[in-house]
């Protein structure tokens, strides 16, 4: 029997995670993997979640498995209004903050609209609004000829470049955003992983009437646990509302009550203290590893927080066409043609430093440098 | 500020559940609730969540909560194939089987496009159906003068009507499926909630190549987990995934171990035979005080299973004007009108039997009558 005349339109514009069929054909476990974004083990709270597992049935009982509400259940609204300052309708709880791109491209973008993002951004981010067939543009090359429904960035420890925009680069797109008079969705999942430097305000702060904040707590507690966050104006998230209630009805009630406690009562603050420190003297051991092992004409950001940093081999270099021969070598990473809008930039590299433990990160640069080294 | 161009056309479609908009307006304990879909409590297994969700961090530890395949944690797609016989790879785990609805409808359906459906039927369906702006037609009138993309239908024990498809009237779909060419959504969350009567066999093992089968723990372990399961062909499923990798990447990973454990283990099987006696309890004292309390000319339906019947007053009642009277005397349903694609038969209302407990059912139902008898 052949299917395609059943699928709809939006199918010929859905895009394979690269990341995700890598995974497909390989086991992790087998080789040095700097391709994923996967927190590290050591961080993930078992001990608290056991506790706190048992705590929730004796004293949610019944609750804690009954169907909630869309929005979410009110604890977890609640420790996350308290923790940003903002009341709690300003906050809807997704399942994953990757439903929470999917569900502002859904409410927001049709085919054809303009959205606006840095290049390279989120290959998940750049999956969901080609899904909906939006025209992805680039922020830096916009000519605002045409409306535009919201621009996307990652302002903290970027995905994939591990950059941080300046105070004064946020004040510059909220002024654009003001003047041409789009939204911003700002992508946040690693703004409480800062290992230097300042820390700077959150667009949401600098503009909440136009600002929709997405929060994850897949890499402060466990994204086992697909829970998320918006925080933005009523007036949005009631048709995110709406819409989520197509979608899945209600994020799973037993994990946000865990997640509620394990924020609410501090746990998560001093988990989250480990973890910074655990990130810092890896991302510190990436940075002297690619110092020490990398072949001249190799350049890298240096990231202030989060999980990534990018490689940028010399010209003429082609990172897709190397990947198999680095993966046969025992080492993988991604593309990082992959996180540009236009495929353009193919010497270029994401590598995760979160994941391996130091010695493998050693053996697995080591590799990587020789690989590239030809 | 204004929002309103901001939005997508199919924001426009989206449909408020009143389902949903009723448990916002009033506390749930406060009222005798037939209303919502609420499995009873007591049939929530806590005893063996808490044992499992113990062992599970023990046997899987970091395992159960780091990322997972977006198809869903081997061990769940395994068990749930074994207890329908199939291979694997044509098991999908999704993020409820409110997913499983919108992500067929998203993966099959463009604006325009016929869905057709019984009437009355589920109203999270009809959400789905309008948010992505289709066409929705109801199967008896439909004169197959336009491509169909796919037929909805809930075989045992449907929401609302609690009526039960026979085995002709499965074949008979097929048959015409297999002429004019379209799909099967075979939407199934109550199928092992059996109280009497003989089993039917599925659409999906009448017609496995054109049918897509969802599945729901919601009714058989705990809503609260969000989890369900598309069976289909393996070419559907493709796009399902690629889909569902822009929707959340993957199911909630912890609360899918456990739910593995649950069903492998025979627990399920085990806390089944529990909530059938039950619910079968409920069913017959349901009918029972009906058959006392109502006053003549209305009649219902007489489920062999599920969670629901479906109320008839005689001609001329009007449940939508009579609902903020039942609300004020503190009894709740759902007017019949919603769940009709054309929002006729406003005579009728949809009673859930599976929520309250005997005495509260009885006091709900004598209220209920005397609203109705005026």
């Amino acid at each position: 029997m052949k299917y395609d005349k059943f699928f709809s339109e939006d199918v010929g514009s859905f895009m394979r995670s690269p990341v995700r069929e890598i995974f497909k054909k390989v086991d992790l476990a087998s080789i040095y993997s700097f391709a994923g974004g996967y927190p590290d083990a050591a961080t993930f709270p078992i001990d608290d979640i056991r506790r706190i597992s048992a705590q929730v049935l004796e004293k949610q009982g019944a609750k804690s498995l009954q169907y909630g509400a869309t929005q979410g259940v009110p604890e977890l609204r609640q420790v996350i209004a308290r923790r940003y300052g903002v009341p709690v309708e300003n906050v809807q709880i997704t399942t994953s903050s990757q439903q929470g791109i999917d569900v502002c491209t859904r409410v927001l973008a049709d085919p054809g609209d303009v959205i606006l993002t840095t290049s390279p951004t989120y290959l998940g981010a750049l999956q969901s609004f080609r899904a909906y067939r939006a025209d992805v543009r680039t922020l830096e090359d916009f000519a605002f000829d045409r409306p535009v429904k919201f621009c996307y960035v990652i302002p903290d420890f970027q995905n994939p470049s591990g950059e941080t925009m300046t105070l004064a680069q946020r004040q510059a797109l909220v002024a654009l955003a003001r003047e041409h008079e789009f939204l911003i969705v700002e992508d946040s999942p690693y703004r409480e992983l800062r290992y230097s430097g300042e820390s700077v305000p959150t667009i949401y702060s600098l503009a909440p009437e136009r600002t929709l904040h997405l929060g994850s707590f897949s890499k402060i507690f466990a994204p086992g646990f697909r829970l998320g966050w918006i925080l933005g104006p009523v007036e949005l998230l009631d048709q995110i509302y709406v819409c989520k209630q197509s979608l899945d009805l209600c994020p799973p009630i037993f994990d946000q009550y865990i997640a509620a406690e394990f924020m609410g009562s501090g746990a998560l603050d001093a988990n989250l203290q480990k973890s910074i420190a655990l990130y810092r003297a890896k991302r510190d051991k990436m940075l002297s590893l690619l110092e020490q092992y990398m072949p001249q004409g190799v350049s890298w950001t240096h990231p202030e927080g989060g999980l990534f940093l990018f490689l940028t081999l010399p010209e003429g270099f082609d990172t897709v066409a190397l990947y198999d021969r680095a993966l046969s070598a025992g080492v993988a990473y991604v593309a990082g043609s992959f996180f540009f809008v236009d495929g353009s930039h193919r010497n270029t590299m994401r590598l995760n430093f979160s994941f391996l433990d130091a010695s493998r990160m050693e053996a697995g640069i080591r590799l990587l440098a020789e690989v590239i080294g030809g």
